[in-house]
Parts: structure tokens; C-alpha cells; sequence
């Protein structure tokens, strides 16, 4: 037996009584005839002494202990001398009698602190060192806690977890699939699944009306700073469900999600149409956790002469609180932002709204103080607030006040990640167009359902077609989002043509669910959530990869295993027997 | 709203009451001016009445409705006339005043019925609709089941649940792997993991001293009838944990899922080494459910003149109790089932105990009863049992036994799937010898550590080295096993040494495991058990398609998606850019 109890256990109860550790030497005290050792595990700190008066041999054999050492140590439990506050088990330390050093250690390449000198490359490579700091540990604990409270949430309501499978078939839509030869069909190819749709909304055929699952996902993207090749959902479905269902019944895990996880109860969520969410806030997942909704000012500007706004489809304001002060240098920053090439904008109209009731703004020469105080109205901005105004075409204008927005919020320190603001956006569009391919996408995907009111549009005008579609937003992040299916063989064939499919295509891609929507399909419909975000947001933080235990690095790499990598001889003829890349096409008997 | 309650609700409190049903038309009864369906959904059955005299358009209605049709209906709760106490809401019935048809079923192409009269293959096609089956819900409902109690076991116990990668790096011992083209690093590829094996020993050195997951695994494997391409796996590790530490927390999980899942009280597992497993069963996966050890009976038969048994290596025999009474054609169709290929023996010799303490043998021209007398007692035989004897080449001898073993039991019905006989069987030798590749294999894996004491054979003979490792086994079958692994980068580098690595090979295949053990790395080992055969055998069965949602057939192939399948030109050209196979070595740059 390596241990008696963990670092993290002992108190005064157990004063007296002789136990054993095993752990890692996280720092050492030299002190002459005493010599005390922090004994770290990942329940954590005990504080072990070793005195020369009284053991000799053993105290020099502590003082060779280098840091992360893997040691077993076995003494009295004692009360300390000097008690530390700030350690669960600083009331006690291990008198130690025998020491049994388990294995030794390198000098670690970096710190293991919770801000380390260690930069992400390098961290990456010694991933399970890295993992050995506590916030790393932390960070994978509440994500199994997350996982541990979601699965509770779902069980108790039903739902079952169902596994679907991983060599699945690639399909053309959406992003690109990563494939898998096999080696049994020759020539032939497994996908791995972008999500496990098409098998949930066949569990709904099947009958299972409420399915779940922690499962991995996989996109063959460019990738960007925030993306893995993998990434976890939390896939959802259910059956006899309408959106309204489907949203409480989500709103409903994550208010237990925060109630358990942070004791934090989170108000009804906000509802908002996807049209109000671009018209306020310039983006289809606002953050609420700030007001500054964006103003037309299209009328309270016009006719004043100031051509820009006069030409522009859109003038649009946003009014920061209390920010009238701010200076030339610190607005000039704000343009500068705004003008980079990510945004794209062509500078910022301003107005200080002064603590005296006046007005002062970057346009002066086209705006008196009654034509500026009617930009004050539309944007009920008060004495002390500062407004921000851009000009342009609609929805472009939009996206960058939108963007703008968030920047300032950001400056102004209104993005506290310890407060929470959840809603839902609905009433997505089906489609929206894509100038790339000439045709219309998918905004969500293929199999979700148009509202009924609108499916007559989808012959004459698509892009108004509103969808059964939804977001769950938090903080500014798409958490997740999902839909109502289409259940109609005759309905997911219109869809799928609108999409550019050939009959032929449609049938090799999907006719195995179209197929099954002709024998009892039931209404049904879902939502699936960015598990990895989920549980950064949960943790106030961004980074999606330090809450993944081995994740890539952005050029999809796992530096720590060097991942990808060439293969043997042998596997490679017996993938690509004939030496030659796999045909498209099945060859002629 | 598509229910208020579901098809498995309502009882006589509910009489009354208007409430809402919808699911699937299971069966329908014309009485004439009555008409009755059966709804059904995953959590029952429900009667609904249409009355003539009441409303004849709706009856109407009901009459039209086919086989599997999805319907909603809405109508009082009704004591039934005659109740039926076969299902838990026999006492009721609904009286339907609306009816709405969701969506319409073709008739379904096999009955959807626990005894279905359709064969594999179209059960397969047609997944969605099996699903629908009671047995296949209730094997999916058990195996969610047993995934939660075995994750609240662990939970309980301060396990942690973390995600290891999908997308890792192809190694060329064990079984083949699947593998995954980069498009971004051309030529390269990720491999599917076979376990996650390195990585959860990764963990035990970041100090995650107790770590699961249920996860899937992948093997390219030329596939039998009971194996699947991607397998689900419980996959567990501890730090600081021995041997018999291990053993203690898996029979734990194992004794706690029997508890909650089937309320069995399982008793302590017996313990047997893998040497008396295969001396007393011929298997190191022994049926412990019933007796019949073999017995060893060299000595009982030598010198008789009998050349068989004198120029045999070994002469085993069995004792099946109670079957003196078997007929020459019973005791004939054992002999050609041992001379099968699959088995490969001569024949079988055979000695009835007869109830009048005489016996008779196949070979009383060499043995009289004195001799047969020894027989008996070696075997432990009593009057009215049949020794079965089998003599040859001492390894091969004992795995035939072993299987004529397993043979008679299933002819004399002693492997009831209801009775559970669960063990360990520990000590496993370290190496194999391969014969194709004449070299040393590793019976388990190249991270498992050798028994200190034998530590001195790896040099002088590998064969004898026993292992720290062991499989728990349940009914003959292997549910899963583990080892303690080698945590000591020298050790390590002997044992891939030993299995035919190269320096330069051992380092590009696992040199940053072994750079781990160079940190700290705790001693740990762990276990795996296989998640879908686990649950059959819960279940009572046998095949574990019927435990996995949506399985391969034995070809590897997904039938109901077409999978395997040709993958689209752009994306072909996409991964192999030059038309030609990827290489095996990087090009020189």
C-alpha cells in the first residue's frame, strides 16, 4: 500500500496518528537540524519534517530530494509549530520516520505555478507537466463536474445516452470531413463525424424520444487560434417536442448547470429574434452583459448637409455610460481599431454629451447643439455619456458596431467573465446565400425545418424564409444552438434541392434518412453545445485549449506525441495497394 | 404541445382526466362499432377506444390508420371494461375525442416484434425501425444504464472522468491501425487510437491519480462475429495503487453494477494464476459457472500397453457429472465436434461410471476396472458420471480440453447467462513468442511491468518472466484486464528492447512517454474492460450488435448508411495532391 491517505486529508483529528504519503516534492525548507518538504498530490499540500536531532540519515536523504521527486513518506502526524492559515492541512505536519524515495525527477522546463515561465509551445510539449500545475487541474476537474451535473440534469429527465458511431460516411455539406481508408474496401473511405445528426434524428425514428451524448467531434478546418481538429458536443434530441420544449428544457440545464456548479441563479433566459440581435447589437450572439444597444440615427441626422451620413444606408449609434471624458488619444485608439482591416470601417462620428447638458462632437460644422441633442434622444444618452456613431451599408455598418461595441465594453471593463448574461436568439434564417458558390447554404443545415408560415417563400424568395432555429448565447459566445428537424421525406427533399443537391446526390448522400422518415418519423428536434467553450465560460475564461487535457495546436499538431506523422511501409501498401491514391469512383466490374 | 402524458403513465388516479398521447400505432382491433389501437412509445402501451355511437367520423378516422403510424390523441381517461393485467396501464383506456396523424408508415419490412422475422441483414439495413423493437430499446436502455452506475461508482471514489485525443499517432505493435490523412500536413497521418493507453499513463504523471473514461476504441482488424471496427471501452488508471489496490477497486465496480443492476450479491471473486487457469480449464477465460476441472491422468494411465496415453505429452480427462447415461450417438457427436478443424483433436476416450460402481470404456481391451477405478478417482468421478479423455501435446491438449469443457457444458445446459461466476486471473506471463515473426510479443502490452522477482529472467529466458497483470473474467469471457505498468524509462527501454524495438524506433514510437518517466512519473497501473460485451453479458447474451445502437456487419460495413464508401474528387485531390499514394519517409527538404 503506497498511501494511507492524500496530501489534501489530514487535520488536528488526526494528530497523533502514523500515516503514509506518497505525493510529489513541490518545494523543500532547509533550516539546519530541520528540514521540511510540501508534499504535493492532487488533493493537495502536507507539510512533512524531518529532524536532524532526532534521525540524521533521514534528514540528509530529504535534503537530496529534488522538486517533483516522487517520494513515500511515513511518520506521526503532529501539530505545527507555526500553523498556516492558508493551507487546508496547515495545522499538521508529517514527522517523518521512514522515506522511500518512489522515483526522481528532472529539473522541470518550466515552472509548475499557476503563472508559469513556461510559453504554449513548450507547455504543450510537456503537456503532463503542464497538467501538474493546479489551475490546469482545476480546469479539468470542473470540466468533469460539468460533465458529471449535465449527465444528472438528463438522466433525471429521461433522456438517454446513446452512442452513435465514429466511422461514419463523408458528406459533401458543411465544413470538410476528415476521412479513413479502408483497408477491407479498398479504394473506400469512413468519415469521421462533424456531429452525430443523422443518427440522433434516427434515434428519434427509432422511438428513443430523448437522446444525449458526450461525444467527440471532428472538422478538417483551416484552423484559427480557437479551434480544434476534435472537439466535444453535447449532443441532443427529442421527440414530440416543439421549440418551446426544447428551449425550457435546455434553459433548464444550464440554470442547473450554474446553480451546481458556481451556486449562481441565473434569471429566465431573454429571448431575441435573430433580426432584433443583428439590428441592436450587430451580431447574432450579443453580449448582454452591457446595455449599448446600437441606435438608427438615420433621421435624427439628416438633411444636416454631412454627406457621409446623408449617402449611408445605416447611421448607427452606440451611447457608452459615463464615458464623455474620454480623451482625444483614447478615441483616436477607437478609430485606429476600427479602421484595421479585421473591421474595416471607415473612422467614428463622436459626441461627448457634457456633464453640462452640452454637446460636443467631431462634426460641429454640420451639427448644432439642437441636432446633436435629438443624436442624444435616439440614443437616450445622458449628460456624462459618450456617443459613437458609423456610417455605411446596412449590414455591414451593423457587424462593426457590433464589433465596436464589444471593443469598447472591453476597454471600459464591462466583460467581467464572473457575471453571466444568457439568452436565446431565435428565428434564424433558413438559408443565407454564398456569393463563393453562387448558391444558398445551409445556416444551420440541411435538416432544419422552415416555419410553416414562411415555407411559401421558399420557391420565391429564400433568403426570407425564416427557420425553427435557435441559439443558446452566453456572454457573448454561441454555446449552442439547434433546431426543429424536418420529419417529411417530401419537405427534406425540397431543402435539399434549394441546397443545389441532384436528385441522384440527395438519394446517395441522405436516402438512408429520407428513407426513414417514410416509416413513422416523429416530430422531432434538438440542440447540440460547444462543450469545451462551455466549460471555459463556466471558468471565466477563453482559452478553449487549456480546458482540453491533450489538445492540438493550431496548426492541428499534438506536439507532445508529434501527431501527425508518416507511416510504416507495410500500412501504407496495404491502404494504397496499387501505389496509386484511391479512385472516386467505384471501378467497372 | 404533443403529450401531456406518455404511453406508459396513466393508471385508475388518472380516470378522468383529458389528456394528450401521441407515438405509434403498435395494433389495431375493428370490433365494428368499437374500435381500439394500441399506442406505443419507449415507456409503454396505451389503449385508445374510438366509439361509433359517439363519434363515427373519428372512428372513421382510426379505422384508416396503418401499422406504425405516429398519432397524436387527445381524450378522457376510462376505467376499461376489461383490464388487462398484462401492462401497467391495463386499467385504463383513453376515449379519444381528437386525433391527429403526425406521419403516416409504410408497413415495415419485418416485424417489429422480440421474435422478428427479419434476418440480420435487413434488421441492419433497416436499424431505425429494430431500434423499435422492445428488446433492442431495452438493450439500449440497460447499456445507459450501466454506464451511469459504473461513472457513479468511480465518481464516488474520487475518479475523474478526462477526454484523451482521437486524432494521435500510429504505432506499429498490436493490432493495425486505422488511420487519418492530414490535408495540412501532406503525406501525413493521425492514427485512431487503439486504447488510450499512453495517454492515461500521461495522466497518472500529471498527478491525476485516478482517471476513467468510456471511450471508444478502433481496430483495423480482420473482423470475426463478434468484433467491431470501433468497440467502447471503460479504460481506468491509478497512481500510487498496487496490484491487489486495483483488484479491490475494479471487483468493487463490478460487485456495486451487479447490485444496482441485476440486485445480485456476487461473492468475493476467486483468484486464480493464469498457470492453474490453463492446467485446470485450458483457457485463461475459465467458466467457473459449473466444475468439470481436467484432471492430469499421466499417471493413471501409463503403462498399459495403451500407445496413445504412453506416447503423449499429456492425458487429460474430465468428469461430467451425471452423464453416464449419455448414448453412443451423443458421446459420437462430441467425437466428430473434437476432430473439427477449429479444435483439431484425434477423438475423444471416454469411461462410463456406472451407477453399480462398474465402468465401461472405449478402451477396456487396455484398462480393467481396477484400472478404470484409477480413472475415476483421478478425476474425482462417482458412479453415474462420464469421464472424457483426451491425451496429445501438453499446451494443445489443455486448450482442446478446454473447449470440450465449455462444449459439454452448453450440451448438458450449465451455462445458465442468468448465474454469474466472476475471477481473476492473475499472473500472466510477459512475453509471448511469436512464431510468424519469431520474436517476442507482448502478452499484454510493452508497458506492462514484469514481477520483480522474475525481473532476472528477461535476459536469460524471456518466456518465464510472469507480468503484474490480470484479466477479470466473467462467465468465460474476458470483460476486461490491466497490468501495472513499467513507470521507470530504463525498464521501459529493456522491454521494447526485448520486443524487437530499435533504439532510434522505441524513441520515435514512445520516446515521449519514456521523457515522461524522466519527471516524476508515480508508480500506477490500470485496468480496461469492454463496454459492450460487458453489457450483454449483464443482459444475459451473447452478441454484442445487439448492444451497440448502430454496428458494423462483419464485413466492417454500415449497410443502413453505406459505409465505407468513394469519396468526392475535390476532396481525394485534396489530401493526395499529386495523385500518387502518400510516402512513408518526409522528403528531403
Amino acid at each position: 500500500m503506497y498511501r494511507t491517505h492524500t496530501c489534501g486529508e489530514l487535520r488536528k483529528l488526526h494528530i497523533g496518528k502514523v500515516v503514509t504519503l506518497s505525493g510529489w516534492v513541490k518545494a523543500k525548507r532547509d533550516k539546519g537540524y530541520l528540514v521540511f518538504i510540501d508534499l504535493r498530490d492532487r488533493y493537495g499540500v502536507t507539510q512533512l519534517a524531518f529532524n536532524r536531532n532526532n534521525n540524521s540519515g533521514l534528514t540528509d536523504q530529504a535534503v537530496q530530494l529534488g522538486r517533483e521527486y516522487v517520494v513515500q513518506a511515513t511518520g506521526k502526524v503532529i501539530e505545527r509549530s507555526s500553523v498556516n492559515p492558508d493551507l487546508p492541512t496547515g495545522d499538521i505536519e508529517i514527522l517523518v520516520s521512514e522515506l522511500n524515495v518512489l522515483n526522481r525527477s528532472k529539473t522541470p522546463p518550466f515552472t509548475l505555478d499557476d503563472e508559469t515561465d513556461g510559453g504554449e509551445e513548450l507547455r504543450m510539449r510537456y503537456r503532463y507537466l503542464d497538467l501538474r500545475r493546479d489551475k490546469m487541474r482545476k480546469n479539468l476537474e470542473i470540466r468533469h463536474r460539468l460533465a458529471i451535473e449535465a449527465r444528472k440534469y438528463l438522466d433525471d429527465i429521461h433522456f438517454l445516452e446513446v452512442e452513435t458511431p465514429y466511422l461514419i460516411k463523408s458528406t459533401p455539406e458543411g465544413a470538410r470531413d476528415f476521412v479513413v481508408p479502408s483497408r477491407m474496401n479498398p479504394g473506400q473511405f469512413y468519415a469521421l463525424p462533424q456531429s452525430p445528426q443523422t443518427f440522433k434524428q434516427l434515434l428519434m425514428v427509432s422511438g428513443f424520444d430523448r437522446y444525449y451524448q458526450i461525444v467527440k467531434c471532428f472538422r478538417d478546418e483551416d484552423l484559427r487560434a480557437d479551434r480544434q481538429p476534435e472537439f466535444t458536443q453535447l449532443d441532443c434530441e427529442m421527440a414530440f417536442a416543439d421549440q418551446e420544449d426544447i428551449l425550457q428544457t435546455f434553459e433548464g440545464l444550464a440554470r442547473h448547470l450554474f446553480k451546481t456548479l458556481l451556486n449562481h441563479d441565473v434569471p429566465e433566459f431573454r429571448r431575441m429574434t435573430y433580426d432584433d440581435a443583428m439590428r441592436l447589437y450587430g451580431s447574432d450572439k450579443p453580449d448582454l452583459r452591457f446595455g449599448m444597444p446600437i441606435a438608427d440615427l438615420k433621421e435624427a441626422v439628416s438633411g444636416a448637409g454631412f454627406k457621409v451620413f446623408d449617402a449611408a444606408e445605416l447611421v448607427a449609434g452606440i451611447c457608452v455610460t459615463g464615458a464623455s471624458g474620454l480623451s482625444r488619444k483614447e478615441i483616436d485608439q477607437l478609430i485606429s481599431w476600427v479602421k484595421r482591416p479585421q473591421i474595416g470601417a471607415n473612422g467614428i462620428v463622436y459626441c461627448k454629451c457634457n456633464a453640462d447638458g452640452t454637446f460636443k462632437s467631431s462634426v460641429d460644422k454640420f451639427y448644432d447643439q439642437n441636432a446633436l441633442k435629438k443624436w442624444a434622444e435616439a440614443c437616450d444618452a445622458q449628460p456624462g455619456d459618450l456617443i459613437l456613431v458609423m456610417a455605411g451599408e446596412l449590414h455591414k455598418t451593423r457587424k462593426q458596431m457590433g464589433e465596436l461595441r464589444l471593443e469598447v465594453a472591453d476597454r471600459q471593463g464591462w466583460r467581467d467573465p464572473q457575471q453571466f448574461a444568457c439568452l436565446w436568439v431565435v428565428d434564424f434564417p433558413l438559408l443565407e446565400w454564398n456569393d463563393d458558390h453562387q448558391r444558398w447554404h445551409a445556416m444551420h443545415h440541411p435538416f432544419t425545418s422552415p416555419k410553416t408560415e414562411d415555407i411559401a417563400f421558399m420557391d420565391t424568395d429564400p433568403g426570407k424564409v425564416r427557420a425553427n432555429a435557435y441559439d443558446m448565447v452566453i456572454n457573448g459566445a454561441e454555446i449552442g444552438g439547434g433546431s426543429i428537424r424536418i420529419h417529411d421525406k417530401e419537405m427534406q427533399h425540397r431543402m435539399l434541392k434549394l441546397l443545389g443537391f441532384s436528385a441522384s446526390q440527395a438519394e446517395e448522400q441522405f436516402g438512408f434518412l429520407m428513407n426513414a422518415f417514410e416509416y413513422g418519423a416523429p416530430p422531432h428536434g434538438g440542440a447540440a453545445f460547444g462543450f469545451d467553450r462551455w466549460v471555459a465560460i463556466f471558468a471565466g475564461q477563453y482559452d478553449i485549449k487549456d480546458f482540453i487535457a491533450f489538445p492540438k495546436n493550431n496548426a492541428g499538431r499534438d506536439v507532445m506525441i508529434d501527431a501527425p506523422a508518416f507511416i510504416d511501409q507495410e500500412q501504407r501498401d496495404e491502404l494504397f495497394p496499387d501505389n496509386k491514391a484511391p479512385a472516386t469512383t467505384p471501378p467497372h466490374p
